[in-house]
């Protein structure tokens, strides 16, 4: 039976590969282009390397710890979701700086190649995640016939994916903020010239944060979401493997759908951007809603559900998607109020236009909330727990394409810096930068379609927790009225503050040693600024790489060491209150903040348009104030929140023996 | 039995009269301040009239619907709280702007001098508080025998109090951002300069502000805890009147400790002005401490609870007190590292000040959150439910005491305006500064003590809320695996940020009227520029008013209304959830925003005193930056949100007849 899902997730992954392999018959460019994008792709290497090695030392301890307390083969299942987080964010980001210079290339031809190229790009990773994320749950189920190893499995992706979010969010932004305190506004030279000493690290940044560190979020999001459901089918429906293997079917079935839909994002005359790429997204959802109602058609014979209320969930999955793709487009798109207001209330200075971008963030979270709570409502009036586990998974199936959309992202933004280094013309920069400023959207829509699926993913991996303290025969009853309750509530909804505090500094942190890096360069390199030097690229990388190494792991370690202090100190009802407690805050905390420094970020591109002053204008000013502030609340603080949550889960759940 | 409370409170009442006559006796000074202040006086004045006929027109609806629904002794108690929480803020206010100019005159003698009228100012509105507050209470209890009036008078003084919390916030941040922006930014001429149009409407809202809505604050924070203690009582144990009484008493003790410690606040030679105002804090806990051994004795002879289950609890609340205080103190002064470190981080700009301040903000959430979780552990451990009531009110008793601490802040900030205003000395300006300083921190430490204290009463009035469902023969659950209990957790959660963004809204809309203002007297009144012509002060405290009041409408009945909708639609568990919801995130928004601002607003100070470049600096710029985002953080949005819970979780008390 399982032999579908892994035919699949195989047939995927050649299909990523055959994928790979067109890119690479594209053409590179010239002598210029190629050496910048060697020096981005060594620095990207280096880095993720050394992160390696860090985050090693750490899952060698865990997996040492998980062997001597749960035994060989949940060691192992962490280990292998480590090395598969680890390949899918790795795989990608080569991918990635492969393709950003064959876009530039491809931009001298026009829009609709470099979309072609750039979205080719996104795929690879996209397939990627989904495949090896299938793959691995499916191959591994086949070989332990337990779920437990699958627990361990999830860990160690989630895990990995906390190390990647925090390691890649604080390199990018702290090379980002560096790049730009001294080189934009101290010594007023554009965005990418080669001569700003932190320019390759600003763009290895792109990748490692926003390539790496996305994928290994996503695929660790898919992955602990499908092993969540499988594991809750079986506590619900002892016996019942149709109910365990339901989330592999609809997994595979979407990822058909997903790779028939990558051929619907064509650019065609008079289309928009963003019209282009939604027509793979619908076409994925539309699909997926068919295939499913085979699925689940097989699926709930044996089982005392009917077809509508597994059904019914899994379009309501579908549906927060497309909802949560529509509400992100409203608060971070420069076509509406928000982000106009924004910067409006650049206007008046930098002191107006944060307090309104921190208002926007603020309000940005109301409307997912009330949709996950209505799609809550429905799953559950419909399928009871087993119905709001199909909703999350059917929401999760379409990741591949999700990824595919975020990870073009990042791709064309390194196109447009490698064009602008080796000195291409306007017009090249120009398509780059339309497709770039496209990207921003996908990637705060993608932020806040993870952090939607992991509060949902969250509330199946406490139902698990739940389910399986009862399995163990205990009586633990979680009570809003009990104090240890309340207390875990408190404590959980501490942890999102401090984890995104603590991220926010090291980004401060961080950025501080590159702005001293790049102000010794241009006082001791002389004919730096005049551009008969070359800066030492290399130092900046090598010194933010140690940086956002050394500053990820205490924030990293939260996740894992509080749900076992409360857990012990305090007990399992505590610790149930923790894990709700901290998707409770941890949802608007991660959504304020991405969608929040979206918002600031495209208020800084519409007037950098030319409205309100335009470029180098008062409200300009206040803009890039505003944009600096968004970048770790967007693309630290906020997304590592996602897979801090199911660490958190993940943790208790294997704990749990040992508290009851 | 409820003769003690009523005789203190009345005894209270008179001292407070007492300390005004002694305030009118000392001198005014001369012409211009007399005039400065005249203008302040009368301006607040205007405000609090309209203010009060706005909020009596929602007053008026509610009243007529709770004598519908729920009979006339209800609709009465509601009405009563509303009248003694505006005469609270009203009093206290008046005495603020009478004190305030007799300050200016009294900084001509020296510090000591100051501080002593300055704080006697402050214990009139702090006895006037806990006074009416306790009168209210123990006498309307003695009139109507019954305890289901007395949380309506809860929701009266908490309606008053959102309201209050909310213009009052609104006005003086529109104030003050508009008088800012305009006067110091784009005209630069010192703050207070009575040139600027908006300096009065500045100084009023200082007094509609942090005096009167304050007051109506802390007022109903006071009132509902002791209700609420008492429904508890009478619920955990029927007939038991001693139980129901206890919670009066220990507010009676803890008054005469506060009366008496006030004596104890005086400027030795050598100490610092911190230490003289803590002496009297001290006291009044140690000598609280002391009668609360008699009260409680007298009270556990009847119920199975020893001595030991509730005196623990109320030595626990005193300590609550005490470390909300250090640690509040030690995020937001100047002397230590988090203050700091805002500063150092002004000195890469704008962008980093605020990232640093955010960072500060949400780390300052960390130990609130623990102390409070030990403190209901230690309580709950101690004396069950009750026990936390009872570490609620004794936390409360200090109210008298820690309002005159807070409320002598904008007497001396207002002394510092008339002082500039009406030209007088640099010594005399040195004196009101150096007390205005130590202000910012106590009034900081209110705020958290205030939200502190709201978490844990709103834990309370949701503990009375599920025995009131019991009491009446109901069966409603309310486990955390309930889908309906999780979407009341994640609506309740959204509460405090939508509240909060509206309110920060509304201070930039109000802001743009001001500024729009004082730009057009500066353009048409010819002369003002050069002190030739005076400015229409009146013009500016209008407009602020109508702002103020037609802001706050909105964001107010948010609390109003969503138990209402919640209740109705999803039943009484997504209710629990909501109410629970609503304290895990509105603690730590609350928190970050009141402690992050204050921290803002000292590392400007900071720089001012001529630290990291000192005043006109970049580093300065940065800090005004964030000086200016604190602003509707700390006194806006952040406590606003204290009362705003406490409407939630007693609507909910007055509707459970209805929903089960």
């Amino acid at each position: 039976m399982l032999f579908l899902p892994i035919i699949v997730s195989v047939f995927t992954i050649i299909f990523a590969i055959f994928l790979i392999r067109q890119i690479h018959r594209s053409p590179r460019g010239s002598g210029k282009m190629i050496a910048v994008s060697n020096y981005i792709r060594e620095g990207a290497i280096a880095y993720l390397k050394r992160q390696s090695k860090s985050i090693a030392v750490v899952a060698l301890v865990l997996f040492l710890l998980l062997w001597i307390l749960l035994g060989f083969e949940t060691a192992f299942g962490f280990l292998l979701g480590a090395l598969f987080s680890a390949a899918a964010g790795f795989v990608g980001m080569m991918v990635a700086t492969q393709t950003n210079v064959r876009v530039a290339e491809a931009a001298k031809k026009g829009l609709s190649p470099t979309l072609d190229l750039a979205f080719r790009g996104g795929l690879v990773t996209g397939f990627l995640v989904v495949g090896l994320g299938l793959l691995s749950i499916s191959g591994f189920y086949l070989l332990v016939q337990d779920l437990k190893p699958l627990i361990a499995l999830g860990f160690g992706a989630s895990l990995i994916s906390v190390f990647a979010r925090l390691g890649g969010g604080i390199y990018t932004k702290a090379a980002d903020v560096g790049a730009d305190l001294v080189g934009k506004i101290e010594k007023g030279i554009p965005e990418d010239d080669p001569r700003n000493p932190a320019v390759i690290a600003d763009q290895v940044g792109d990748n490692v944060g926003d390539c790496a560190g996305m994928a290994a979020d996503l695929f660790e999001t898919y992955l602990v979401t499908i092993v969540a459901a499988m594991v809750l089918g079986a506590l619900i429906f002892p016996g019942e493997s149709a109910v365990v293997h339901l989330p592999l079917f609809l997994g595979a079935i979407a990822i058909l759908s997903s790779v028939l839909a990558s051929f619907f994002v064509k650019l065609k005359e008079g289309q928009s951007i963003i019209f282009a790429l939604y027509k793979g997204l619908i076409g994925s959802a539309v699909l997926s809603a068919f295939g499913f109602i085979w699925v689940i058609k097989n699926s709930v014979d044996s089982i005392n559900l009917s077809f509508w209320q597994l059904y019914l969930p899994a379009l309501v999955g579908l549906l927060i998607a497309g909802g949560m793709f529509l509400i992100t487009d409203y608060f971070t798109s420069k076509k509406y109020g928000p982000v106009r207001s924004i910067a409006e209330a650049s206007q008046t200075g930098h002191a107006t236009n944060i307090i309104r971008g921190l208002a926007v963030g603020m309000q940005s979270t109301a409307l997912p909330v009330v949709l996950i709570s209505l799609g809550i409502l429905i799953s559950f009036w419909s399928g009871g727990m087993m119905g709001l586990a199909i909703a999350v998974v059917s929401m999760l199936s379409l990741a591949g394409m999700i990824v595919a959309l975020d990870s073009y992202g990042p791709i064309t933004d390194n196109a447009s810096g490698i064009a602008e280094m080796a000195g291409l013309g306007n017009n090249v920069r120009s398509v780059t930068d339309s497709l770039d400023a496209v990207g921003n959207t996908t990637k705060a829509v993608t932020k806040a379609y993870a952090i939607a699926s992991a509060a949902l993913a969250a509330l199946v991996l406490f139902s698990a927790y739940t389910q399986e303290i009862q399995a163990l025969g205990a009586k633990v009853f979680f009570y809003l009225e009990d104090h240890k309750v309340l207390i875990g509530l408190f404590l959980g909804g501490l942890l999102p503050y401090l984890f995104a505090s603590y991220a926010m500094t090291a980004v401060g942190k961080a950025g501080q040693k590159v702005v001293e890096e790049v102000r010794r360069q241009f006082k001791e390199i002389s004919g730096l600024m005049e551009g008969r030097a070359k800066p030492e690229y290399g130092k900046c990388v090598d010194i933010v790489t140690k940086a956002a190494l050394k500053e990820m792991i205490k924030p990293a370690l939260i996740p894992v060491a509080a749900p076992v202090l409360v857990g012990l100190i305090l007990g399992p009802e505590a610790l149930g209150g923790l894990l709700i407690g901290s998707i409770v805050t941890g949802i608007f905390v991660a959504v304020s903040m991405t969608s929040g420094g979206a918002a600031w970020d495209n208020a800084k591109k519409y007037i950098e348009e030319g409205n309100l002053g335009g470029k180098g204008s008062f409200a300009h000013q206040a803009a890039v104030t505003g944009d600096t502030v968004g970048d770790p609340y967007k693309d630290t603080a906020g997304p590592a929140i996602n897979p801090m949550i199911k660490v958190l889960n993940i943790v208790a759940l294997l704990i749990i023996g040992f508290l009851v």
